[in-house]
């Protein structure tokens, strides 16, 4: 159980931090700064200089050879393992434009990972290759309000059959990545069975984004930041029509797609988080050496030195959990791997808010503030406790995978 | 230790819910939905509907007699304790207009307190009449950037003597309600002789918002907002010239004014707090019961009615003890009662922000989005952690307070 | 809502912390260093010198009028409140030998106010007056092994009629008291009509210790501890005969008597918890000057000053809610004030076991050896999170009470 | 970095699991029983059969080839990593007389170590040929009564030179194993120039139990338990002469063996306590499985749910830093180690004594008796948060790693 940086992945991550370095982290500032400076005031609207700033990182990216990382276990990518990705994602996760520099951003990664796997030549032509190429990007529709998305049978927003189409109508909300205007294609979940057996019910379908009938009601805010140009977006579609041939590997197993779609991204999400815990641990530190109070460094005053030994273990230990929830993916597959993503699903969010909550407070007021990253890492951090399940949901699964061990009854 | 809710409170406590129901709660959306809404999208300007609201709002507490129950133990209000005030101020809470309407809000009543006890006829006259009508509102000009402002004496913001007047100079910033065109008056803690006693240093002053020399540079966002129109600023002094009769209290006395500024005002702070975790409860069990998972209503699934119970055991000893620090302090003074004070200071933004965290969590998605009132809570309670010294100065407070029983050696 | 001190039991407290300081808690001491040293070496039986120190406290405290002062709301004793009695049962918490010197230690506290309330006058002479008058000691005998005892319709030990006479069978586990040789009378729980509504089928008894058929097993350990020579026993009943009179209250209405006599008893043993707690705070804060580490006190090492700070805390916190619980008993009686004797039960155990534990920390090895009374201290305070219900369902009646306010469904 | 299981190691897991059910488990409990069972009633004498079930578990091991297993990285034993014997050390954690049986038990291996690395050939003759052959037993002789022993220039027992031969005096206090009659030799740490530089002012010592002088004085107890025969002695010497060649690796120099010591020790204790967390988790699945209150299986009550995954992520999490811990020995040495082993001894024994916890609260009250190992799982858990440094004497040592990342002063 090697988990540990290999020497292939040695290079690549030096070179994802020079970039980082160099480039990302700076760029990231500038293009928040961007963000809504066009003539219309629209925050979910790219000017020119966001444009420059995106083809600036990624085409560096590409010209140094990083580029889609996450194809782990595959010939068209490096190779690499989800062990060795995962490191590469820790470092991605510092900067808000870090993973996409690498084409290597949520919900991405997941979407193409759906079309490489379960989609036809014509969809991959179609969409998985300007995916690949950094052209466009994508959208994961599936949840809906009023109801308790991770229970997916609960889902009901509509597909019928209309001929040889397929007709579909109902509202989805927190569609993330659908507010930015290179979103071209989403991948959509919708009943289409109501009265089969529960996980028959549903079919995944692929789509060009502009199509008629699909209208953007809203972003979702998240803590009152409605996360532009990304967005989480409130969707209504009426009337939509998709042809056949969007139906991606059959219908009534929308949910089998939905289930191999989770793992990777998971795990990706984590590792992320992780790399903000470490970059909140680090702010935490030097704050705490240059900061004084009463006649002290900050850092030696109360219970600093077990607030940062604390956020130290706690990273450690999240850390090496991610990465045996990775290895348990590489070595047994997504299904057998189940219960240690639930558990990493569960603990990297809830130590990476806690670690940066502990920065926040070290640093005072301007912890919360536009004068460090730490507010805006919390709130992202934080709807990761509800994103892809929420923490009860995983610590179920986690419980009745542990006593499943002692019973052959149903738990 | 009369901790309850006394005959002459009951039907006060009584006439803020039944305003706080027929129009406060609804009021507050609609004024919120208006921010910003104004020909320049200045989100610190009011337009005509905000200023409606807010005369009807007043003018209607202030036709049932409801009004200024803050002025405790005195002759002009109601002659409240500070018990009795804190269950009024607990009902306040639970909406964002709630205290302004009663004219209850902070930072006015500290700023009210200080005139009223430390101002001389001419500040009171006027600066007092009006806040103590509703017509202006302050701003608490203490906080500074670049140091600990916790340690006080770090506290560099200079004023000067020139011949008969003051000249101010520095930057302050988290100058929370400057932000709101209303505000008229500033309380403003400069130092004036730095080479003084420790404690002697800083000078109080009090001035009109328009004086010559005064910039706002920014409004501080806390988790992305930036709490307009109130607003926390960050503001800039340039050669801003103050007569000599603008110092309240003397000379060098500026800590002491301060310090019998923070006591009734954290415990305030501490009660709206507690309102709104009792609003945040109510929320968690209401959804609990109305939404259901895998058969389940949420209530009675995983650990929830764990969550519920222990929110309210933790709300209800955080009630006593914060009705215990008002007791202290209606019966021993500020001084006596601060260490309770700082037990309460710590414990209630911790709890409340505890149990809207778990709120939030109980809605899934919903509950960080701009649906629920939930996420706009917690930031400001976050805040509280911060505001008025944080949670690790109070528990130094606390410890040294505890230590000092046994020993006559300094702590 | 006086959550105080009065002036009635003022004298009170100073009077018991009198005894407490003069006698009781170095005779504790020594009372316990003789247990088992008698020629049996049996540690439930009793030697010379530890009849005669508890002859010694008792008749002194009779000597100086405190005695039996959990009489609460009653002609017999001193008429003391629930909440005024609270604040001497803190104080009798503090040594091992408190509350029996007073006459005020469980079971016999419980046991007296059911013979009280619901005993014939038979009952009432032959075992209330000795067990008022401190001569005699008593059990509650109710729990059993092999079920879950808090779902108390799974007790199945048998009472049988046969003519005039009960039969009993079965056996009792934790039987606290019931190892002591003064022990003379028991309080029984039997299952009479396994086929009656599930209240109903349970019926109360009382019993002389002696009666033929009745076995000691052995004593339950605490943590390996017998809690000698009070110890928890396991016992047998064997064809126990009891007369037709030996029923309480009436066939069938066990769960009636059982109800009643658990509020007060809760209260009493979370204050005494309190006490132990605040004791436990005492002696971290003495160890904490007293004691140096890498040339400071170990006071302000590390995060001392925030682990004694939080002690205090929420030792003030549940003690003012202990108050608020016995407040509401004594105001609107057992049945209403359910809900928060739930709540202190859970709190005040889980808050004194910290406590405790933070304070053997605090004294390295020491803390948890014979030298320092902490880990008794903590191995009974464990103990309360099983006693009277363990803290999941306390927790589980206070989430009912709270979802209860929204619904009139079944919860 | 390969933290799993290794061909080589896989099989010795196998036959120590084997071992385990088929020997160890039982007979552990029957030594348990017969302690104290002589004509003495002395619990530090073994009786004949006690001495039987060592000697059939210690040969029976050696039998199968299953000894010594500690001896890392050394060509006398197997070989193994620190990696590798983590996982035998983690299933020989399950039962009591797991670690003797392999003689890997506490603290002879550490003693071992010392006497290999630093031992003259004389001390390896006498003493460390019949402690690898398990034929002895040894106890470390440092921590001293009246000092904070972690702070170890505090340590003022002291050896004195008289000629050829040192003389020493003092107290020393939880001398663990030093109760067993088996206990031949001791190391013993003393002070002998309390002039010199602050780490060398102690020197080690290796002497005979049997030395006249040496007294023991009582055990020390752990929450009340004597750990009979094993024991943690309070020991006196008066004028106990030692010869000139008893000082291991040189004057002054105990500070230097003393550390070399720890590292991996302290991994061996955390690896044996999270044997004992999985343990303890299995018997609260099978106990939620097993028993059932108000109609459901105990399992899907209330937070349990949460309570088994939480304890299982969280033993995953510490089992992964241990192994990492252990990597690092193996790879960088004790030294660079250091900062993993702070972190891992002070999460190891804080997560057992938690899942332990819970265990017992699942268990009612039977869960802290005799009739389940909880409780004295916990006790001996509990003792690790002292045993070789506190917890915060750990967090110290990894907040200061963690700074002087950042800073090259004096932290």
């Amino acid at each position: 159980m090697d988990l540990g940086v290999t020497e292939k992945v040695k290079p690549l991550i030096e070179a994802v931090r020079k970039l980082m370095a160099e480039k990302i982290v700076h760029l990231s500032e500038e293009y928040e700064g961007e963000i809504g400076n066009n003539p219309q005031n629209d925050r979910f609207v790219l000017n020119d200089r966001q444009k420059e700033i995106l083809d600036e990182l990624k085409s560096e990216a590409k010209k140094r050879g990083l580029w889609n990382f996450w194809l782990t276990d595959s010939e068209a990518g490096y190779g690499l393992t989800t062990v060795e990705y995962a490191y590469l994602a820790e470092e991605m996760g510092k900067a808000p434009l870090g993973a996409e520099t690498f084409n290597c951003s949520a919900p991405d990664t997941g979407n193409m990972e759906v079309l490489e796997r379960y989609g036809t030549q014509a969809h991959k032509d179609r969409w998985l290759k300007p995916l690949l190429d950094g052209e466009i990007r994508s959208a994961y529709v599936m949840t809906e309000p009023g109801v308790a998305s991770s229970d997916a049978v609960q889902l009901s927003f509509e597909a019928k059959k209309d001929g040889d189409e397929w007709v579909l109508n109902g509202e989805k909300w927190w569609i993330s990545g659908a507010g930015d205007p290179r979103c071209q294609v989403y991948i959509v979940l919708a009943q289409t069975d109501p009265e089969a057996a529960k996980h028959a019910r549903h079919t995944m379908f692929v789509m060009d984004a502009d199509t008629p009938g699909v209208e953007i009601l809203r972003p979702m805010q998240v803590f009152g930041n409605d996360d532009a140009p990304h967005g989480h977006m409130h969707m209504k579609f009426t009337d939509v029509r998709l042809p056949a041939d969007a139906v991606i590997l059959g219908e009534g197993r929308g949910f089998e797609v939905a289930q191999g779609r989770l793992g990777p991204g998971r795990i990706h999400h984590c590792m992320r988080a992780i790399g903000q815990a470490e970059r909140a641990l680090e702010l935490m530190c030097k704050r705490g050496l240059s900061r004084e109070a009463f006649g002290k460094k900050i850092a030696s005053l109360g219970a600093n030195f077990d607030i940062i030994a604390n956020a130290r273990m706690e990273i450690e230990m999240a850390r090496l959990l991610c990465l045996k929830a990775a290895y348990m993916m590489d070595t047994f597959g997504v299904k057998e791997a189940q219960p240690w993503i639930s558990q990493i699903k569960v603990v990297a969010p809830l130590m990476a808010t806690k670690v940066v909550d502990e920065a926040m407070q070290m640093h005072g007021g301007e912890g919360i503030s536009q004068d460090q990253p730490l507010a805006r890492m919390y709130t992202n951090l934080r709807t990761l406790r509800f994103a892809d399940g929420p923490d009860a949901v995983h610590r179920r699964q986690v419980a009745r995978a542990e006593l499943r061990k002692y019973t052959n009854e149903k738990i």
